[in-house]
């Protein structure tokens, strides 16, 4: 299962391309508010626990300082996939991308606009990419979404 | 198996932290160097090939324009990592955290000096995180890296 | 000819300026969509039979990570144009502006909306400059443009 | 007291001039090595039992990430400065200077070089500040340092 | 007492947040224009005469060149808060958090839109921070400000 | 022939990667030193004159403000190629990438080091794909000259 | 006389500000289109014959690659000020500011909307305090309105 | 007489090519250091007595916040010229190309080493341009020195 986690229930919009994906793929998953400075107790027992509820991959979303994705990955030792909500949210970038040696963040872009958020739909097919490793229907579903959108672009700019 | 790739010979020594930590945590990879603008037939064989010849996950190290982690992205269905070799080439950075919806791409980060490339170590340490799901004792041998990585760290600076 | 590409079917009112110019000067064009990330393979194809179907400029746009451009100018030898849909787009622009050394790509900027993309109209123009040195009727109505636009400019701002 | 506060060990030079201001203001300090990602619980650990054990102000230093100080901020309700080794590490800066609404941290902004690091000596300043509020000998200490430092700048460039 | 100002009145709307959050506490506060440029002998005399009027810690908002908290903290010894009106004014910015060794300034972030301005809500609340040092009723205010902010954040998305 | 002219003088040792290509594609060009700013009347006579002296392709380099590769193209209609010495040059590079509608002018990147500097090298290769239009003899050199670069690339690190 | 040129008409709402300040300071002034790319000849007559025509001071204005002021400066010896039309115009910024040695040019900031352009007012009050060196009306006029400008600032935020 | 100042006495050699050409064009100036931060009322005394004192332009010189020439340029009424003794001091940029409406205040750059600050030299320049207004000598000086510098570049970069 993937943990998707925000750190603000505003961030949720951002977050449908990543909820959608995931169902088109039909890889479970649960989503749910965790805040590195609201909520830093939660934030806490969601890392440490992920492991022993069955999570695999978790994906965690947020803007401004961005605390939450480096934080839970410095608790858990599963794979953490960061998305900002807009990539235009540069100090959210840079809080991701320079994680020091020895706690691996991954980090996944952002969007412009809630529907078109690319990290969030890259986020899902990045989980589905290392979920497949360990389940082949999943692994069947992704290289069939692959196709589909490869069959998806027509040449003609005017059909 | 890990595939770790470089856009030139001269990244080797960025990615030297890379294969330290892989060798450290006993997990088997090949490496070698693939050009995305000089030798994009190679770059294509690899990247079709890789999943037939037992790859699990590549890791992608490019500066510069930095296209070589996306391109072998775009035809590989396997978790691609990508790893720049300094993390003030902005250029190299843009161009891995703008994929679009549809081809994951995760960005490590970099480094500033060889021996300090954190994106090179930490793209090493999130292969185990997402190898860690489908071997148990690479799972075993990740918690215990991280263990003796959190008690190497006294709180005196005088030690 | 010459051939005008973009990386999704969204491009195209950012390119009109290019084809726009490219009709008033009397240069023969093509136009299609065509996907870095999403078809891999016909990019390269596209890519390796340009001269042989007798184009002799590409003009590539992409946005995002913008990787079109530069990869295929790293499968032909032609002369290619790289454009940006919009010039706020650091991450595109750095995908251009960094080629590593051997394989040149130009890139003529991009705009702040569709109507007004002077990197898609400069293209244009600049392929009309390439051209005229092979076709003098192409530079008669190229340097007849350039008379044009610079009697279009009076002094006073009130008229 | 103070609670003096870096991420790694290497990060001690950098705090020097904020050691050395402390001392030459005769305010008490403690200081040691808390690491956000390395000993996330030691850091919990910290900020929860900083105000019992008399710490008033935390001066933290980080760079990379730097998620130490926002995370402090975000268990103590003590003030918290935080510092960056380097001001040119921009993605310190951003991650401290991003804080959303709730949690407020202070940047004080970083050096070039350790024996210059105009931050780590402000953070000081700015604890005797605060703690010349509560402590009139600390007040009387801080305004002569003010008018030492502006006796000991001559007029003349060549003296 | 804590004195709030900024450079032109079109700031207040920016403010909301700070006031408003003061209100909350109970901590008095006054309210005001001074510009560092248009009315540089009122700016002053506002930091010369704070101490002896009562303010024991200055908020000080201000766009642009932003030279307004940086001129008032180098005349007075109080601890002086910087507050943007937006977290894009990049000069603003770097304008704060730049001040040189022994001029100590504290940059509280800045908003995107009045009503969502961090940076004046944080102010107000480092200002509690600093004043439950010397006032155990604003402290308990404090805490509890804070385990309401926390007790707020539901896990549900959809609650 | 190709005209090749820069700014200052100093620029030279910047430019030798392109004379040095250009020799090895047996190119005809001639290399001057022209300043947009102290001696704009040899840059207008310069640009003026390039057709009918059977110059082809201009290729100007220049640093700070960067005007002269724009001023060029504002009088010739010859394709006009920018080069900036170094590539962190940032204020070269946008006045090279931001030219108005109207005006071509194609930016080529720079270098960090005069030997290394990628834009200089990959003009003169740009040149030949131009020149190669019109000149069978430098097309054949110029599809030799990449074969080589490809297979010049070995796979393995070590060798 | 002060000369206000701009290189395009669409430029005219952004000089509204410095239009409007010459004329409450009664400093004759003339105002015209010239633009470095569209009329390179019409920019060096303008130049050349500034002194001769009695202009003492030159107002540039100029978006994209912003060449005129630096090209208007380089052919005449009087004084000449760039305003950009929008301070977000980073491209033109970086081309005043980067301005080589000998070629004195001065950059006075932008704006955000053609009623707030910040840089073209005080282009206007540049001029006039370079005016006021040579004419003791124009120094009383400017004295009087910094005298208004500061009166016109009340302390409080709700009169 | 142009006044010189610097906000520190470590920016001397930074201002070294401005006192160069200053006595080249024998133009009488002084030199001293005026800090804002650590003199705030030398530097007020300063602006205010300048046009009394005989001072024609004002040169200043500041890094970090920058704030010494805006401040100036607050509550004087002579033209300010403000310098950074480093090109790459982005904040000092900042806080002098982004005044308010109503203080203007000219940037004329910086350098990357004290003797090749362009800024400084430019200040120079600027200086003798305005002050070339209204002294005939001065004017002559600078039109000398403008030729030499045009005569001084030759065409050939091997001479």
């Amino acid at each position: 299962m993937v943990g998707v986690i925000m750190g603000s229930r505003s961030d949720l919009p951002y977050m449908k391309p990543c909820a959608d994906t995931l169902e088109k793929l039909e890889i479970p998953f649960e989503i749910g508010v965790v805040s590195a400075h609201r909520t830093p107790d939660r934030m806490r027992n969601y890392a440490k626990n992920a492991d022993g509820r069955g999570l695999r991959v978790i994906i965690a979303c947020a803007g401004c300082s961005a605390h939450l994705p480096g934080m839970v990955a410095s608790v858990t030792h599963l794979p953490v996939l960061g998305v900002s909500p807009k990539k235009s949210d540069k100090d959210a970038v840079g809080s991701m991308i320079a994680m020091p040696s020895g706690t691996p963040l991954v980090y996944m872009g952002g969007g412009s606009e809630p529907d078109k958020n690319a990290g969030a739909e890259n986020a899902a097919l990045m989980s589905a990419r290392i979920l497949a490793l360990i389940d082949s229907e999943i692994c069947k579903r992704l290289i069939d979404y692959r196709n589909k959108m490869s069959d998806s672009v027509p040449y003609s700019c005017f059909e």
